[in-house]
């Protein structure tokens, strides 16, 4: 079985098994579990902590792979489920795996498709906050209805394609065949994400399908490495999810389940609310092991959160939010959201943020960019995703330097103050 | 009356009145009319023969203005008629000017909104082709339809928005007001371009009021002029339209009529089958002065167009079809055009044209842009407007070349048989 090459300040191991992969923690806050550092793939390092853009299908939406350069993106986060759809995983493959298939030629992760379980499933056409707000919300014991396109068995779930509807199914040991088929740097276990609503037994139920689909993972993942190993390929990591929901006692015990299968690092899912993070991520966090990387599954697009996750132990983030709202108009400025499509922006001729350095700002206008909107001109999307990602990615920047600074709580409390106009409080 | 700035050779007119504004011709072809030069403009010189890229709303579909840079683009072409109708002439105006609010910085043309008396009227929804080929298709004689958004009288037009349906008026005088207040570099004169199965009636109907036109556009530029001229403002310049179809007697009328109007260049409108260029194009060239640039209305999406209109004369080109293509998922090589969406191009993973020096063929493979389109994602659109754009851009820079080395029809012969599979015949 392959071993982790994880390095910290205070330990390096160091085997040829997974070679240019591994993590080292390079800076600690004091008091606290945020930290910096420095993750190691094949394609290059990524320096944590760090917002890992969205390419969902292998591309980021509107972007070409130079702009996505110039806000500073380090790695891309692409999603199984959809490239397995199109073009599909052999097709990545023969084009040399997704980072070399897309061009990006830089760090790449890959989500399992087991986000889809929910979405496609029990949440499919609702959204997932109208599950989490329906009155009927306990989509753990919903019956599968006629428009669910997923059901889950004790092995996978069976899906219906949201494109063709043709039928697929997609297990943990498929998911894995898939992941290192498509050939991004980190892989994700295949998990159930279960509803914020779903009742204790359920999460009990799904939490113990998460374990057993998170060993299957772990046992296919080793044995495709070993046969990649053989043609002399390069190590892709495997990071496990823990799940476990507001349950304390679950949260703990899935950390030290996931945590035991001796993983590359961790993803925390199923955290629907920036108040989860100072509580059920913190439970889990403070069962794995501190060495190695954690990455917060699903946050939404709360600037909240990144602070939050960065001080209880979160390494990498990814949200399509930011990039989505962009394309609706929404702009993220340092003192709040502003929606760009609006009138009063008609005769605006200053910057989205006037203290932004990317692209969009430093070279266009409110006016010409509501101008766009209004004449339906792509390039509004184009200028609002460059803003927004910049926008995400550079405040994670600033909140890693500010851990190696040691002023991050500082930084914290003005940033978040100002952004929302009164104190925060989570 | 402001005069011309206009450079030859031969001869230099300079006055104070049309400031930054001329044109030199630096060489010339023997034994043709093809020529290459310099135009002089407030906001930068343009290398001619130039291919101006599309801006009609004051953006060039899907690309940045680096991207339209890293093209080579010099210039960009907006159009009145859209730019009135959204965001309004005063809010570009407010943002000062055209190049301004768009931060494009560099030379700018519009078109007169003249073009849209055509299209939003008798052509209205049918497509100019489907006039063109249309068994009732003499649109001169056609009635005005409940369709029809624009009807046409002595002074001006009638339109209909065809945003909200509003009622509006556009004159040669409202058409020059609205040109400065864009304050595009480059104003074309208000004309009416008749349909291709107009009689001759018509035809000659159609022009007397063109020159008339024309003449009260002339005369509105010179009034507007002193007033920015009092006002310390640079020169706008006016180029004139000539019409007559294809009728020999016209077009040499036509040209003669524009040029005693002492306006900075030319527009030669009605062009609408390569076959017209060493007719049409060629009457109404010999008619005009030498030392004024000129420039093709409403040339297709034939590359023989470029090399032939070079050949007789004109200085400027402006085409959006190339980047419509694009979208659209046809690509320009230099053997051809290809349909990047086709089947079999999924699994290839060489660039769209392996000789292109593009981006999009510098980083992108055929099997990679197949898959954005099929996955209906932005991008696809993005990359295939860079390849066509900067394909007919380089092409022009080429003929450019060619001009000045005196290899132009050994180039011509060459590039068409090329790219045709075929020796070229007109």
């Amino acid at each position: 079985m392959p071993q982790n090459h994880i390095m910290t300040k205070d330990k390096q191991i160091t085997t040829k098994d997974t070679p240019n992969y591994g993590f080292d923690i390079t800076h600690k806050l004091p008091n606290s579990l945020a930290r910096a550092g420095v993750l190691h793939t094949p394609h290059g390092d990524i320096q944590t902590p760090v917002f890992i853009v969205g390419g969902t299908k292998a591309t980021v939406k509107t972007l070409t792979n130079d702009q996505v350069r110039s806000i500073n993106g380090q790695a891309i986060l692409a999603n199984t489920y959809h490239l397995m759809l199109r073009p599909g995983a052999d097709i990545v493959e023969q084009g040399g795996g997704l980072a070399k298939f897309m061009n990006w030629n830089g760090p790449t992760f890959t989500d399992s498709g087991g986000f889809q379980v929910f979405s496609l499933g029990v949440a499919y056409k609702k959204g997932i906050n109208a599950v989490a707000n329906s009155e009927q919300g306990d989509a753990g014991k919903a019956k599968a209805s006629s428009d669910q396109l997923a059901k889950i068995d004790e092995f996978g779930v069976n899906f219906r394609s949201h494109i063709d509807g043709s039928a697929l199914r997609m297990t943990p040991e498929s998911s894995m065949r898939l992941q290192w088929q498509i050939g991004a740097d980190v892989h994700m276990a295949f998990d159930e994400c279960p509803s914020p609503l779903a009742e204790e037994s359920y999460i009990r139920e799904s939490l113990a399908r998460t374990h057993e689909w998170a060993r299957l993972s772990k046992i296919e993942h080793d044995k495709i490495w070993q046969e990649h190993q053989q043609a002399g390929k390069p190590y892709q990591a495997l990071w496990g999810v823990v799940q476990g929901a507001r349950i304390e006692e679950l949260r703990r015990e899935s950390a030290r389940f996931i945590s035991d299968l001796d993983v590359d690092g961790f993803g925390i899912g199923g955290i629907f609310e920036p108040a989860e993070i100072p509580t059920a991520v913190n439970w889990a966090v403070q069962e794995l092991p501190e060495d190695k990387p954690k990455h917060l599954l699903g946050m939404g697009n709360q600037i909240s959160d990144l602070f939050l996750g960065v001080e209880y132990g979160i390494d990498t983030f990814d949200c399509i939010a930011f990039t989505r709202q962009g394309r609706n108009g929404s702009c993220y400025t340092a003192t709040g959201r502003i929606n760009i499509k609006n009138t009063q922006f008609k005769t605006d001729f200053t910057p989205l943020d006037p203290e932004c350095a990317c692209y969009t700002c430093q070279n266009h206008t409110k006016a010409y960019i509501n101008h766009l909107f209004k004449a339906d001109e792509l390039l509004a999307l184009t200028l609002n995703s460059l803003h927004n990602e910049f926008f995400v990615v550079n405040l994670v920047d600033r909140i890693r330097q500010s851990v190696i600074d040691g002023t991050f709580y500082d930084f914290k409390a003005s940033y978040l103050e100002r952004y929302f106009k009164k104190p925060f409080n989570p």
